[in-house]
C-alpha cells in the first residue's frame, strides 16, 4: 500500500534512486475561456532555462510518442527529478488505493499492442502486405531519384485495381455520376448540354430518373438497405441474367463494395471458435482476415490445381465432417466464382454438388461472384442462384432450405470502379426476420455511399441499343475486354513456355496464379533470408523489374507448393517481356 | 441410429404417419453446359399434373422462404409423400452417422435467429428504430392516399440528414466533385467552361490539383490510410484551427464517415466483457451498438441536464473506479463534443478535467467532434487535441501518455453531405506500431470511398477570399447557418413556453433533447400500450403531425426522466407551430 500526501518522499524500489519531488497543487477554478493560461488541478514547479530550450525541440519529438517520453524522462533527470516510469504501472489499474490529495496523480502508461484485441493482431491481409509495402518504398525512392533502380516505375500487379493502371472509366457512367454530383447541370436546357458535346442525352435522362429514385440528393443518407429504385433495377437484372428466375428487391441489399457484405454476413453467423467457415484454398484473404476478427475458424477446402483449380465436393464434405467431429459447426461455405486468385469458373454440375453438401448440412453459402463480368471466351458463367432455383424445381424438397448470399460489385468487370465502393448482395432463403437483423447491422453504418449505389444501377442497366451512348459504350467495353484477354493469354502462354513456372488456363477474373518450381539453391537462399520461397521470388521480381505481385502464401496453397498472384491489368505487353527476362536470369542464377 | 438404403421404408416416430418413399438416385455424370436439364445425384419421381400446376404458383410463394416450405409440404402431402420436417434435424449436425447410399440425403434445417451471433441480436440502433420505421409506413400510406392522414407529409426530424430536408449542398463542393467524376470536363478549355457559367475557375483548378493528389481517377482504390495530399490538407487545417499546435499527416486516417473510425477504434480496444468503454448518457447510439457487437461493456457517465448537459469529471472518475472494482478495465472514454443529442459544447476546463482522468487511468479518449462546425453564437469550440497540447506544455510529464483519437466528418456542418461518407480521424499519442494495426484494419476494407476523401479536402480547405467562388460560397454558408440558428432558437423557445416540456439551450450540433414531463394519465396509457412514455409521446406526435423524432430511451437518460431527440433541420417554421398545437391538445387530453 502506498500513500502520498503533499510533499512526502518515499522509495518504491531499489531501481528508483532519485527522490520524487512532490508537486504543488492548485484547485481548479473556473476561468474565462482565455487561452493558453488555463488553471488546472496542478502546476509544474519547473521553468528552468533548460526546459525553455527543450520546448523548442519538442515538436519534432512529438512525432513519435515513445521518443517524446524518452525526451521527457531525459529532461526530468536533467532537472533532478526521478523517472516516473517505474511508478506508472502502479496507477494503471490499481488494486490497492493510491490515496491522493489535491488531485495529484501519476500518469498511467499508454495502451500498447499488449492491450489490443488479439483478434485484430491475428488478422492478416496480404494484398497490401510486405511485398506491396516494399513496392511503396521503392516508388518513393524513384520519385526522389528516378535513376536509382533498374526500372523506371512500379507496376502494381498485386491488386485488382484497373484504373490505377490507366484503364479508363466508362464514359457513360462518369457522365451520369457527374450530373448526379452537380444537379445544377440537370437544370440546364437538355439540348444545350447535348450540343456542348459533353453529355449525351441518355446520360442526362438517366441522371434525372436516378435523382428521382434517390430522393433529390446524393448528399443525403439513403435508407440503410439502399435506394429502392436501384434495388428494383438489380432485381430485374438478376431475373434476366438467370433466365427468368425471379429476384425480389426485398432480398437485395446495396453495400459499400462486396467487402461490406462479407463483413455483415460473417458478423452475423460467426459466434466464436465453435463456428467454422469453409473457404477455398487458395482464397481471397478478406475471408481469413474477417474470420480472425470474428474469432471464428477457417475450414479450408483445397481446390484442385491440376484440373484448372476445380472444386471437389467430396473434399468439401470431408472438411464438413471433420469439423463436426471436432465440434466445430460448419456454418458458412464460401465459394468464389469466378475464382480469386485462381480464375476458375464453376460448371453447373460443380455448383449443384456444392449445394448438395450445403443442403445436407444446413450450411449457408456465400457466393462471391464479383468477377462475373470477367469471363473469357469459351467459358460461360452460371450464377449460383440460378442453379439453386433449378435444383429446387428439379428436386422439390431437397434444396428448399438452402440459404444463399450472392455478392456483386462495381469494382471489377470492365468498369473497374474500385474507389467508388459500389456493390450488392442478394439473399435467397433468408426469412424476413433474418433480413431484419442484417438491416439492423447495415443501419449502424447508416447507409452505403449513395454515388456507389447509383453506380450499381448503371452497372446492371447499361446503355441499350438505340440509346445515344450505346455504340461508344460498347466500343469502350469491347476494347477493354479485348486488351484484358490479350494480356491474360500472353502472360499465361509466357509462363507455360518458361522452365520452373506453370499456370492453369484462366477462365475468368483478373488474375493468374502460376506455380513456381524453385530450384534448391533459390529455396536455400530464401531460407537464409528468412523468407518463404514464393516471397523470395516476388521480392526478386519486384527489385529487378518493378513488378509488384503477391506471394501465394497470402492466399493459401498446398503445403510444399509455391505460387504467386499477378493481375494482367497493366497496359501493354512490355512488362510481360521484362518478367520473362527476369525469370530466365533468375533461373540461370539459381539453377542446380 | 438410422440407416437408409434404396427403397427402404421406416418409421421414425409416431408423428410421422406417412411412409417415406425412397428416391431413385442417379450418379452424377458430366454433361454439357446445357440448361435446364442438368443431371444431379438424384431425381424426383413425381411429375404429376398437380405439380405442374403448382409450379406456376411457386414464384409468388418464393418470396417468403417459410411460405415456400409450407407450400412444398402441402404439395408433398397431396402426392402422398410424408413431411420431411421432422427428419431434418437429424441431418443437421449428426452425432450419429446417417449411412447413406447413392447420395440420398435429408435436407438440414435452415439457420435461424437462434444461430445468429448473439452480439448482433443484442445491438440496438434507435435512430432508425421503431418510430422511424412507423414513419416509413405512414410515408408509403401517404403515397397511396395523400388524404388519409391528418398531415400531408412526414417530416424526418429523427436523423441529422440535412439534404433530405431540402438543405442545398454547397455549390463549390459539387462543382469540384462533378469535375472529378468526369475528368473529360477538365480536358476542356478552362475559359470555355467558365464562360458556360456552369463551373467557376477555382473549382476547375481545385479539381485538377485534387486529381493529381488522387493519382488520376476516383475509380481506383487509394491507399488504405487515404490519399496523402488530402491528409496533408487535413493536418494543415488542424494546425491552423488549433492555434499552431502541429498536426502530422501520418497521424491522419481518412475514413468512410466518422462511423467507420469508431468501428476501427472499438474493434482494436474491445477485448470482450472485461473491456469497459465510458460513454456519455445521453449518447449517440452508434457507441452502444458497436460495443454490443464487440461484446464489451458500456460504462455510462451521466451528463448533468440542469447545467446545460455539462460533463462532471467526478462522475467520470467514479465510474472508472467502480469499473476497476468490478474487474472491468476502463479502456476507452468517449466524449461527444459538441454533444449529440444534447447540443452542449465543452469548456476548456471541462476538457482539461476529462484529460486528468484519462491521464490518471490510462484511458484512451475518443473525441467525437463531428459537429464542430455547428456552433451557435456566443459559444466557442475548443478541440480536445488543442487542450491536450496545452496541458502537455503547461504540465510536462503529466499528460504525455494520453492517447486521443479525434473524429470529424463531412456529414454535418453546413455541408451536410451525409450520403457521401467522408471523414477522418487524427491519432495523438499513438505509436507507429499502433498506427500500423489500425492501417491493417483499414486495409481489410481496402479504402474509404475516394470522392468522400476529396470532400474532406474541400471541407478543410474551402474557398478563400480572392477566389472566384468565395463570395457565393460564404453567402450559401451564412444562409444555411442563419436558418439553422433561427429554427433552433424558435424550437427551443417554443418548448420552454409550453407546459410539460423544457429544454436546455443548445450551444451546437443539430439537435434538441427536451425533457417531457408527462401527466399521469398519459403515462398510464403508455403502459397500457406497452410503450415507454417517451415512445408514446413520439408516436402520438408522429401520427398527429407527421413529425418523426426519436424517444430519449434510444440515447439514454436518467431513469424516471423522459426525453426525445429532434433535429431542427426541416425548413420553415410551420412544423414548429404544428408541434405546438399538437402538444397543447395532447396536454388538454391527458392533463390530470
Amino acid at each position: 500500500m502506498l500513500s502520498l500526501s503533499a510533499k512526502n518522499h518515499f522509495t518504491v524500489s531499489n531501481s528508483i534512486t532519485h527522490v520524487i519531488k512532490s508537486y504543488h497543487i492548485r484547485t481548479l477554478t473556473s476561468s474565462a475561456e482565455k487561452m493558453p493560461h488555463i488553471t488546472t488541478p496542478f502546476s509544474t514547479s519547473a521553468s528552468s532555462t533548460k526546459l525553455k530550450a527543450f520546448r523548442k525541440v519538442r515538436p519534432v519529438l512529438q512525432r513519435h510518442s515513445s521518443s517524446w517520453i524518452v525526451a521527457q524522462n531525459h529532461r526530468r533527470s536533467l532537472s533532478g527529478q526521478s523517472s516516473l516510469n517505474d511508478l506508472r504501472h502502479l496507477n494503471r489499474f490499481p488494486h490497492h488505493t493510491l490515496k491522493t490529495s489535491n488531485n495529484e496523480f501519476y500518469p498511467a502508461e499508454q495502451l500498447t499492442l499488449e492491450d489490443v484485441n488479439e483478434n485484430v493482431l491475428k488478422a492478416k491481409y496480404a494484398v497490401r502486405g510486405a511485398i506491396p509495402m516494399r513496392a511503396e518504398e521503392l516508388k518513393a525512392q524513384l520519385e526522389k531519384d528516378p535513376q536509382s533502380l533498374p526500372f523506371d516505375r512500379i507496376i502494381n500487379a498485386n491488386i485488382g485495381n484497373p484504373q490505377q493502371l490507366q484503364q479508363k472509366p466508362l464514359t457513360y457512367y462518369r457522365q451520369v455520376l457527374s450530373l448526379l454530383q452537380y444537379p445544377e447541370l440537370l437544370n440546364q436546357n437538355e439540348q444545350q448540354l447535348v450540343d456542348s458535346k459533353l453529355f449525351k442525352l441518355d446520360a442526362i435522362k438517366r441522371a434525372k430518373s436516378l435523382m428521382e429514385d434517390i430522393g433529390g440528393s446524393v448528399g443525403a443518407y439513403s435508407s440503410s438497405q439502399g435506394v429502392e429504385g436501384i434495388r428494383k433495377s438489380v432485381a430485374e437484372f438478376i431475373t434476366k441474367r438467370d433466365e427468368g428466375e425471379i429476384s425480389y428487391p426485398e432480398d437485395i441489399f446495396l453495400t459499400a463494395g462486396a467487402s461490406a457484405a462479407v463483413n455483415y454476413l460473417l458478423s452475423i453467423f460467426c459466434r466464436g471458435p465453435e463456428t467454422g467457415v469453409l473457404i477455398p484454398i487458395p482464397q481471397y484473404p478478406l475471408y481469413t482476415a474477417t474470420l480472425a476478427l470474428n474469432n471464428s475458424q477457417a475450414l479450408p477446402y483445397y481446390l484442385d490445381e491440376n484440373s484448372g483449380w476445380s472444386t471437389n465436393p467430396e473434399e468439401i464434405e470431408t472438411v464438413v465432417k471433420e469439423a463436426i467431429q471436432n465440434e466445430i459447426k460448419p456454418t458458412v461455405l464460401v465459394v468464389i466464382n469466378p475464382g480469386n486468385p485462381t480464375g476458375a469458373v464453376l460448371s453447373p454440375e460443380s455448383i449443384a454438388q456444392i449445394f448438395e453438401v450445403a443442403a445436407k448440412y444446413g450450411t449457408v453459402v456465400i457466393a462471391d461472384e464479383v468477377y462475373q463480368e470477367n469471363i473469357f471466351p469459351g467459358t460461360k458463367f452460371h450464377s449460383m442462384k440460378k442453379i439453386l432455383r433449378h435444383l429446387q424445381r428439379e428436386h422439390p424438397g431437397k434444396f428448399d432450405n438452402v440459404q444463399l448470399a450472392s455478392l456483386h460489385s462495381t469494382s471489377k468487370g470492365v468498369s473497374g470502379e474500385c474507389g467508388q465502393r459500389g456493390g450488392y448482395m442478394e439473399l435467397t432463403g433468408f426469412s424476413h426476420e433474418m433480413r431484419q437483423v442484417i438491416l439492423k447491422l447495415a443501419s449502424i453504418s447508416l447507409c452505403p455511399v449513395v454515388t456507389g449505389q447509383a453506380l450499381v444501377d448503371l452497372m446492371v442497366r447499361p446503355p441499350v441499343e438505340g440509346e445515344e451512348s450505346f455504340e461508344s459504350d460498347q466500343a469502350e467495353r469491347n476494347s477493354i475486354h479485348e486488351k484484358l484477354i490479350t494480356r491474360a493469354m500472353t502472360l499465361y502462354e509466357t509462363f507455360n513456355s518458361l522452365e520452373g513456372i506453370e499456370c492453369q488456363k484462366p477462365q475468368g477474373a483478373m488474375y493468374l496464379f502460376p506455380k513456381i518450381d524453385l530450384p534448391f539453391k533459390a529455396v536455400q537462399e530464401a531460407r537464409h533470408l528468412e523468407l518463404t520461397p514464393d516471397e523470395f521470388y516476388c521480392k526478386k521480381l519486384l527489385e529487378s523489374t518493378g513488378i509488384c505481385t503477391v506471394p501465394g502464401s497470402g492466399f493459401g496453397q498446398e503445403p510444399g507448393t509455391y505460387h504467386l498472384r499477378t493481375t494482367f491489368l497493366a497496359p501493354g505487353l512490355e512488362w510481360i517481356k521484362k518478367w520473362e527476362s527476369f525469370h530466365k536470369e533468375f533461373f540461370d542464377q539459381y539453377r542446380d
